[in-house]
């Protein structure tokens, strides 16, 4: 008779291990963070006598779950923004609150309140990604929780560097710092193939195999990245990572929604993790993964809650059964992921995903003792049936809910017992983030009152405010313009030809101005488009001025380039009205008396307005608006249209009244 | 100032009324079962006073769920058995314990016990479709919730009827006991299409229209559905449906998963409710019904749990978040279905749905107190964002557990407070839940240790024991048998030419013999099949009985028609190893000194086992084999066979031995 510290008596266990062994009544002895034996509740009796014995009468007794996808300092983003496109929410809402709030401070408050909330939901390990990963991987620690956690590294700047030079060095020191501790994996952490370089690919895959820790990666999440990956590098994405050597690694890559049956057979030969994320596929629209064609091939496919931002909890019985359900619903199969499949998924199946299946995942003796308890005699999970072995695995999946798990246990400690948790202090938790709540919420107030607060936002770097003097008189075909110009005696500098595809948003606030979003198609002298450019240019609603009845200043202000589509922009300024311009400009940089100007021959296709001339040039004071509007006037003489009607109202003005 | 019975104030209210009208403070003055005032706090304050006055600081007050479609005393049956098809989940576990257990203890029982999870879900009024629905609506109304409850009609014998009359004798009888009732609205249940007759469906509208009461049925669930009445009727099942005028009735359509743009119109003309069960369509791998198209065309869709044992829960929250997950997943656009109208279509439009929105389904003056309380001052819910007025939906769908629900009241009466339940002994209900979950444990252990009870289970009505006589023997071609027999003087009474394929199911078990599935296709004299047939018939697995070392006396039990499909049985049955033949068979029934024989020339396909010449015929006595014994052999001699070797086993038996 050996005595241990800690024996569960008279349980339901379900150890996940691989032959799926169910001892009905069971026990388990725990001494320190290990389990020592784990079998009928007799012949463990027999053997072993221990400090603490718990009777787990009517409870199920199982592996602690493992979150394989997650980015848990995101609690505090939870709920900010739903039912947007993906880039509209990421770009427009999640990244800049991150860029304004994310600090060492925030990172361990969000990773507490999400371990709070993921020991009441019987997850005893998860694998995150985020910024400030030290501060993660701390607070984690101090809880009690096992994580893997990696340092992202991106191309851009970041909450916590510069440049992804930064990034890395911050990653090697990291990895150093956690290497041998006994609750944390360090892993290293590029945050997609569409955000890094190949150099940053590369080398994140060297460091992970200095250190031989994780590689944590997000590959084949939307069908658009599947797409620019094609486009860019002539193949999808499983190809181009593994042209990057990145297999090398031990990879765990999240979602995999994208991805053909060769592209599986790639990840199984790389020996490669996954981890689905059925909620924030579905949520964010991305799609469903193959998941049962994974399982078929024997690849470890675990299953994670992603960010609780985009979720929007971290409730794992939820994934669980979601990956079941979609496996069935979208094959016609309802045999497809049974039950006992998608638990083990999310235990022995989730920690080889995570690299870690050697020390946690299934209850077995050597492995760490990372275990929960779950009461199944609960009214939404009553009866229980006898005459099924797999009933058990069926109660898990298909009714528990993360409110019937009672105790939780990770590396031999207490972490939760009777549902009070031990290491945390909720309610604190609680006040500290509702604080950050009240902050974003007045920094998001202010920004959605302004169309220029709300274009910083999404990193508008070029501002730039600008003046200009503006005339414009309508022509017609026959007057030959540009015959005449080359004929008058100017002085050309440069000249352009394009289509330009105008896409004017309109606000509640008439005093908020237009936005622009114009798109250049460059035409060549053959004809042909030979370049695209996109800008956004918000325009004040107002002429500042008018000179001599013909002349207008206006203020414009810059926002160059437009990175996102017009879609992103429609649906971002939340624009009441849109209205779209088609024309062809002939532009002209021409000097007249020391003064550039630029001269527009513009022919309307959309909507049928006319052509036109227009001479631009910008200011800077009055002064020099005065004088330039002098010289407008005279080219417009000197190029024989003095007879014509001066327009002093953008084409969008005159478009409005004609009503196209 | 007016004196109500309850005010309820201090809370986040949510009245889901047409124009989503949000009040924060909000209260609401409620007198006996009418809420007589919504709206802000200050206000509501101003004119009422009340006996009972409740502070809801911090959490949301919003009308009850709506659980548009469930069978709710199959809580007795939940996590019976999962991961199975359909039809073997249907046919061969639901109806046989359905059969053999349901009365009205079991339904009133089972009721109780759904209506303790749903009060505790946030749920305030369910449309049910069950047998003796007439104690189902007695459970409802001693609980205190609000449910519509149609008495389900079928055209085969059914637990609480023999006859489809009898179940329209009881509809009628039971919709004139409830019609009046506060809480509870009687409604018919026409099963579904393809389990009635159109005569059912059409006096089944009758009654609907004559009482305006709903009439519930499932319609479009699976594709096989749809397929089924292609075939049989030319037309989907919607148009064959309205055909048969049901449409003229307030129509509660349950399912509707494969339906096109036309049905989703007709539908929507007949004004019909539906009802949409996310979890039970993926988890049974129905499929995923188009509800985006549906809302987008105005159609009243309410969200429903379908019944514990399909499901395995009656959590409306997890059915609300799938309808959105769904809409968005599948159709690649995350603002699909936004919260706010995934959760109207679980109250207000659920509703209409039932065709009870002037009475429940939103928070407003006139309507019934059908309200909840749900605490989102919660860690998985937590922080709250202000910034978004559309942020309290986010936070109901997307993070909300059935366990935040705090209080729920149903017609002005409280049914549960602070998560006490009121009007229910939950400990008691579960206490004979268990009672019956071992009953059953023990029936179908029984069952599944015998494939000949199992085979019972699913309706094997024609039982029949036989036993035969058999003498065989191997033929070639050139021994051209048929031309000998039609020579041999024998008196022919019919002859048939069919191709048979036989499945033979072997068990565990090899005691229970062999389950032989046998389709014959029956081939005219001009070589068409002409009919298809399909039977079942569990053999013996050793010969009874040898006579004179050439004849073969064996015992078979007869179970026809087999009317469900091979793979059905293989499932069903379990079988650990099948194996296929295909043969020819020209199959005379001769008589021979007074007693008739068959005699079947077979030339084998699959396996290449040769051809065979086969004497055959049944036998009552042991005497009576003796003598056909004899007869047989006589037959052997005469047919010019007399030197060939006797074959004393099977056909399977010599693939066995022979290795095929």
């Amino acid at each position: 008779m050996k005595t241990v510290g800690i024996l569960l008596r008279n349980a339901i266990i379900l150890t996940m291990d691989e032959n799926f062994s169910i001892f009905q009544p069971g026990a388990i002895a725990i001494d320190g963070d290990l389990i020592v034996a784990v079998g009928p509740e007799t012949s463990v009796l027999e053997s072993y006598n221990a400090e603490q014995i718990i009777n787990c009468e009517g409870k199920i007794l199982m592996p602690g779950l493992i979150n394989a996808h997650t980015h848990v300092p995101m609690t505090l983003l939870r709920g900010l923004s739903d039912d947007l496109r993906l880039d509209v929410w990421l770009l427009g809402y999640m990244m800049p609150v991150e860029r304004e709030y994310v600090t060492p401070e925030f990172v361990r408050l969000g990773t507490k309140i999400a371990c709070a909330e993921m020991i009441k939901s019987g997850i005893t390990c998860f694998n995150d990604m985020y910024y400030f990963e030290d501060d993660v991987a701390q607070a984690t620690a101090e809880v009690g929780m096992r994580a893997v956690c990696g340092e992202s590294i991106l191309k851009f700047p970041t909450p916590d560097a510069q440049s992804y030079e930064e990034s890395l060095s911050y990653s090697r020191k990291f990895i150093q710092r956690w290497k041998d501790h006994p609750l944390i994996v360090p892993a290293i952490a590029p945050h997609a193939p569409y955000t890094c370089t190949e150099e940053i690919l590369k080398k994140a895959k060297d460091l992970a195999k200095e250190f031989d820790v994780p590689l944590h990666i997000h590959l084949s999440e939307t069908a658009s990245e599947v797409d620019n990956s094609r486009l860019e590098h002539g193949m999808p994405v499983i190809p181009y990572v593994k042209k990057q050597d990145l297999f090398e690694a031990k990879v765990i890559a999240a979602h995999c929604v994208h991805i053909d049956p060769g592209e599986i057979r790639s990840l199984k030969n790389a020996n490669a993790g996954i981890a689905h994320n059925p909620s924030s596929n579905l949520k964010l629209a991305s799609g469903i993964a193959p998941v049962k064609q994974m399982m078929d091939i024997g690849l470890n496919v675990g299953i994670g809650t992603d960010g609780p931002a985009s979720n929007n909890d971290l409730d794992m019985f939820e994934e669980i059964r979601l990956t079941t359900f979609l496996a069935k619903g979208t094959s016609g199969d309802p045999t497809a992921l049974p039950a006992k499949t998608t638990l083990a998924m999310a235990t022995r199946i989730g920690a080889h995903a995570l690299h870690i299946g050697d020390i946690t995942g299934s209850l077995e003796p050597g492995k760490r003792a990372d275990l929960i308890t779950v009461n199944v005699n609960v009214t939404h999970n009553s009866p229980s049936f006898k005459h099924n072995p797999d009933g058990p695995y069926g109660q898990i999946v298909y009714a528990t809910k993360t409110t019937d798990v009672n105790d939780v246990m990770v590396n031999g400690r207490w972490l939760m017992l009777n549902r009070n948790l031990l290491t945390l202090d909720e309610d604190a938790l609680l006040r500290q983030a509702s604080e950050y709540a009240k902050k974003i919420d007045l920094f998001l107030e202010k920004r959605e009152s302004s169309v220029v607060l709300k274009l910083i936002a999404i990193g508008g770097a070029h501002e730039e405010e600008s003046f200009e003097v503006q005339v414009k008189v309508e022509i017609t075909e026959n007057q030959d313009i540009e015959k005449r110009l080359l004929k008058s005696g100017l002085k050309i500098l440069r000249k352009r030809h394009y289509r330009e595809y105008d896409s004017y948003f309109f606000f509640e606030n008439p005093d908020e101005g237009r936005l622009r979003y114009r798109e250049d198609h460059f035409i060549s002298d053959s004809g042909e488009i030979t370049n695209v450019r996109s800008r956004l240019t918000l325009i004040g609603v107002r002429s500042e001025r008018h000179f001599h009845d013909k002349v207008i200043l206006s203020r414009s202000r810059y926002f160059a380039p437009a990175t996102q589509s017009q879609r992103f922009y429609k649906e971002y300024f939340n624009s009441v009205h849109m209205l779209e311009i088609e024309k062809d400009r002939r532009r002209y940089l021409i000097e007249y008396k020391d003064t550039e100007f630029f001269i527009n021959i513009d022919h309307f296709h959309q909507p049928l307005l006319g052509s036109f001339l227009e001479i631009k040039s910008r200011t800077w004071s009055l002064n020099d608006a005065e004088k330039k509007s002098a010289l407008a006037i005279e080219l417009i003489e000197l190029l024989g249209l003095k007879g014509s009607l001066p327009i002093t109202e953008d084409y969008i003005e005159l478009i409005r009244k004609k009503e196209y």
